[in-house]
């Protein structure tokens, strides 16, 4: 029963408690994580090795005044604890409850709703600074940030302003040697090495302070006698990368000893300048199985604990696209030895580890690094390979300007699969990927497919492999769908006709098409006779069968798993306006102008009328509204 | 009269060429240079001053079988001259001659299309990965990066990872201490120290050795001597920021001493692992003017030179919408204590000197690091000021996913001023802004706007600036119409009628409302009765003046500087469809689906109907098919 955590109003409550206390509450806090997410599948061991980094901060701070950032948000669920919702916790990632990320609706402490990592400091840091101009530079911002996501350009870019700015800024690296899978990268090795410097010993200390009082003078020699000193420091303290750009280094301290960060965080709170306090921490802390396993437990499929042995409780149903995205790539590498993978550090999430294993040399997980992704891909495709670039839609975005310049524009065979690419559930906005559609289309030489079936999904890989231009592949968080379809290989713009009707057409692109064909059966027993498209293509467009849905059919409904603006109905309509055929038969399902909020894929799709449900519904408006206008 | 240069048909025939011909070589190109880019508006400076870096890559190296990447690609002038197209040269940037940037349907050795600076690490690892994998690792990938380009976060992401995967990528930083404005950030700072560096002591080396030969063992105490031994070693050698991230450093050496550079690129040819060599360069060498003034001489009008003097030739012609955005920034910050402005290295190209001098203390320049400017925008923004973020189009796209997840998610009051939307002229395919109504309007929270004329850019701002939410302003590169309009303030989503008819309208977006103008008095001529109207908001769009317009008028025009696939006439072709309305009275005009070469700007717009001609043989078209079909 956790007594102290029922009693915190807010997080200002823990300014008082001693270190007992403070310890008894990070044990409630793992008792909850532990007890909730062993039947819910949620963020888990970044959760348990972040709740005495999340006590020594709020208990050092009032981030009601103070700004806190999270970077990527999934570590937040200590932070929600303490700062007012310990109450409504059991319904998190649920809709209508507590969102998996930090939220500004449903707290003062959470300022950012942040999602896709590195952007912390860069927020943080124009938050300082905003503060600043506005004569509130009391207020202290602070960026906590993951090994994981460090890497991101995007930090590096707030690195080289932070050191200009000299913002009293405080950036804490959360060091847990991880991203979802084990870090990858130079800075990885260079975090390794800090963690072996000895900074307690007396010695060290005693060397830099004589440092300090060797004189420096203006010729070549001294200077150079001045470049030693300064070297023989950074060797001392560690921290050369973060120094040389302006960036005072302090650490690596212990991550689990609440007293020893308070010490820390007090000495650096009042610190001129930016400064990056380097905290150790382990992923899972606290729970044995999550500590020895973090990639799995992640965020782990609900398990019963048994005496501290995990066990999946199984779900059974079909295989994920993401499976058949996994075994095509597989297949693909095996069969031909110019095609390459690339992935930015979600080798676990794209269930890739197989693939991993079996070609190594051919396998590069560049970290938290889309934009770098895309272009070294196009590299490796201008030697003739055909590299596979694998990024969840939502992440792709932050490889917008590479898929333009580094991909499009040099015409490159290099193939997205876009995993993600739709509603993805209860991790809610910043990882729904709705915008691919439209980010993607807009480029020439690219083509761009979405499969109806997990086998589908196979053959478009192999397909898009053999085309000699940019390709990109969408496919959903879901179970892939394993309907009969009639046997018609991939052909470049060519749509598949699952079943004929006239009174009516969906286009039902992707995961929709099999609402469609419940839907189209549903109406047949009605007497209502609809056409059922399997699109494959959204660029090119099928226009000769376009053209004979707009023809003989009396309506036409287009659904797509993405953002309505400018995605896949858009362009059909964008053609049907280009021949002049009559959009007023159209109409357009998809999500609207909006930020979809969290929840179960299926409930946020009825709501936006992609359901079988909803798309009966639909078809029986369009069916009677048409017989009107006969 | 270049002789060398004339008789070079290739790059190869450098390698046989003595000290004294490369020098002579040298001189001619700059001849070369400076004689044509005094008469025509091109990049200068940056080309000066990498002549002799050209020279020693190509007498070096053979770039047929080996791999250049020049990244951000508008010095590549000198390499132009010697790879085989020195006599097509007069013809640079204009329509139908060479591109003033690489260009792989040139010449075997150009081998991407550059513009956007940054990538060039990330595609040389991959091409040397590539290569590689192939059994081709004999090939050696060379990528040329300046400085001011170096802090973009994907320099650091591919950093990150060349220092693991340990390729053979040799990088060459040109170190000029510019972007096009002097340089700025931390990483700048941390080049200086690099260059007071006395490289060349024998003390330095003398050190070196000897710690070379201090043991190292286990224990804390010597793993702690081990570190200082490093630490001096770096402090001696520089580039400790390198070598931290497993780059071999070796420089900084002079950038105009071609037989120096080649002594180094023999001797880090076949080092093995990453390897970046820092050389020196002047931005402007050679040239007194353009070296004293190397951010006028970037991309200098034509200027006449009289004894080492330049004069510039004076064009007369209406101030650019650049001056108008300038001046109501100026303005908006005088008014306004809230606002700030974040520009990427750009503050040369939207000519805000004058406000970086007025307002220091509010304006940031945070280097070429778009995503970065957004995000740090967001964090000021989230304090209660107003950031205006200056950055041309097609670099915004760097921004994409900021822009969703720092901005429009956030919903906070970031304006985006959006320079260069449309076609950028000369500069070709990776400058033109045609993507940007896409990008932004799909975004939920954003307001997307387009001034008809200069006096209008700065109304759109100071609304924009008392907007609660996201806004983007998009505008051309080209002079700012002038029109007398109906005086009629800017209200959210609502367009202007700039005259009536109702034999067709005209929605002219942008500098397509003076053409469209311009179209509609010379058909009144014919009688045929035309409105235009200024839609102002390409969202949100007003629905009730468009519902008019449907009504009312026989045919309508769409024109936008912009892509057609998702663009502003596709906003206006979804609501037509969500409405009912009768689409087949609709034309959209715009930038089709392939990528625009370089060439004079009214040209390229003309190719694609949008001139007055081109408006007025639209509507004459148009109207005789309603005619027809009365």
């Amino acid at each position: 029963m956790p007594e102290i955590l029922e009693t915190l109003d807010s997080a200002i409550d823990l300014h008082g408690k001693s270190a007992k206390e403070l310890k008894q509450v990070a044990d409630e806090i793992r008792e909850v994580l532990c007890g909730l997410l062993s039947i819910r599948t949620a963020h888990f061991a970044s959760n348990l090795g972040v709740v005495e980094l999340c006590l020594a901060l709020h208990s050092t701070f009032d981030f009601r005044h103070d700004r806190l950032i999270w970077d990527t948000g999934h570590q937040v669920y200590p932070h929600k604890l303490v700062t007012g919702r310990y109450k409504d916790f059991a319904n998190i990632r649920t809709r209508g409850g507590l969102m998996g990320y930090p939220n500004p609706a449903e707290s003062e402490y959470d300022l950012f709703m942040t999602g896709h990592a590195g952007c912390s400091i860069s927020t943080a840091l124009g938050l300082q600074s905003g503060d600043d101009i506005r004569g509130e530079g009391n207020r202290k911002s602070v960026a906590v940030i993951g090994d994981g996501a460090f890497p991101s350009g995007i930090v590096f870019e707030a690195l080289n302003n932070a050191g200009e700015l000299k913002s009293d800024l405080l950036m804490i690296l959360n060091d847990n040697r991880m991203s979802i899978c084990p870090r990858v990268g130079s800075v990885a090795t260079y975090l390794d090495r800090l963690r072996t410097n000895p900074f307690y010993t007396g010695l060290k200390t005693e060397v830099v302070r004589m440092l300090n009082h060797v004189p420096v003078f203006g010729d070549p020699a001294e200077r150079m006698l001045a470049q030693i000193k300064e070297g023989v420091k950074a060797g001392l303290h560690g921290g050369m990368l973060f120094e040389e750009l302006g960036i005072r280094y302090v650490g690596p301290i212990d991550g689990h000893d609440i007293e020893l960060m308070r010490k820390y965080l007090r000495m650096v709170k009042d610190q001129e300048g930016p400064v990056l306090l380097h905290v150790v921490t382990e992923k899972g802390h606290g729970y044995q199985p999550a500590a020895q396993d973090p990639v799995f437990f992640h965020t782990p499929p609900a398990f019963r604990d048994e005496q501290g042995e995990a066990k999946i409780l199984v779900k059974s149903g079909s295989p994920a696209y993401t499976n058949f995205a996994r075994d095509a790539i597989g297949a693909a590498m095996r069969r031909d030895p110019r095609v390459t993978v690339m992935t930015a550090a979600m080798c676990q999430g794209n269930k890739l580890e197989p693939v991993r294993e079996e070609f190594p040399k051919r396998f590069f997980d560049v970290g938290i690094c889309e934009s770098h992704a895309v272009a070294f891909a196009g590299g490796q495709a201008k030697t003739g390979l055909k590299p596979i670039v694998t990024i969840y839609s939502t992440f792709l975005q932050r490889s917008y300007d590479q898929i333009f310049q580094e991909a499009a524009l040099q015409n490159l065979p290099v193939t997205f699969m876009m995993d993600r690419a739709g509603l993805a559930g209860p991790d809610g906005p910043t990882h729904h990927g709705v915008y691919d559609i439209g980010y993607m289309r807009v480029f020439p030489n690219m083509v761009l497919m979405a499969p109806g079936t997990g086998a589908e999904l196979g053959q478009m890989l192999d397909f898009a492999i053999e085309l000699d231009c940019p390709v990109g592949i969408r496919y959903p968080k879901a179970a892939a769908a394993e309907m009969e379809l009639p046997e018609q290989p991939i052909k470049l713009g060519k749509s598949q006709v699952a079943r004929w009707g006239t009174d009516g057409a969906i286009l039902g692109l992707g995961p929709m098409l099999e609402l469609a064909l419940a839907a189209a059966e549903q109406l047949a027993q009605e007497g209502i006779d609809i056409a059922v498209i399997n699109p494959r293509f959204i660029k090119p467009l099928d226009q000769e069968l376009l053209a004979k849905v707009f023809n003989e059919c009396r309506f036409v409904i287009t659904a797509e798993e993405g953002a309505l603006m400018g995605g896949f109905g858009s362009a059909v309509l964008e053609l049907a306006c280009d021949q002049g055929w009559d959009t007023r038969v159209l109409k357009r399902l998809g999500i609207p102008d909006e930020f979809v909020e969290h929840g179960e894929r299926e409930d946020l799709l009825a709501d936006a009328g992609m359901s079988v449900a909803g798309l009966v519904e639909a078809c029986r408006e369009l069916a009677s509204r048409a017989a009107l206008s006969v």
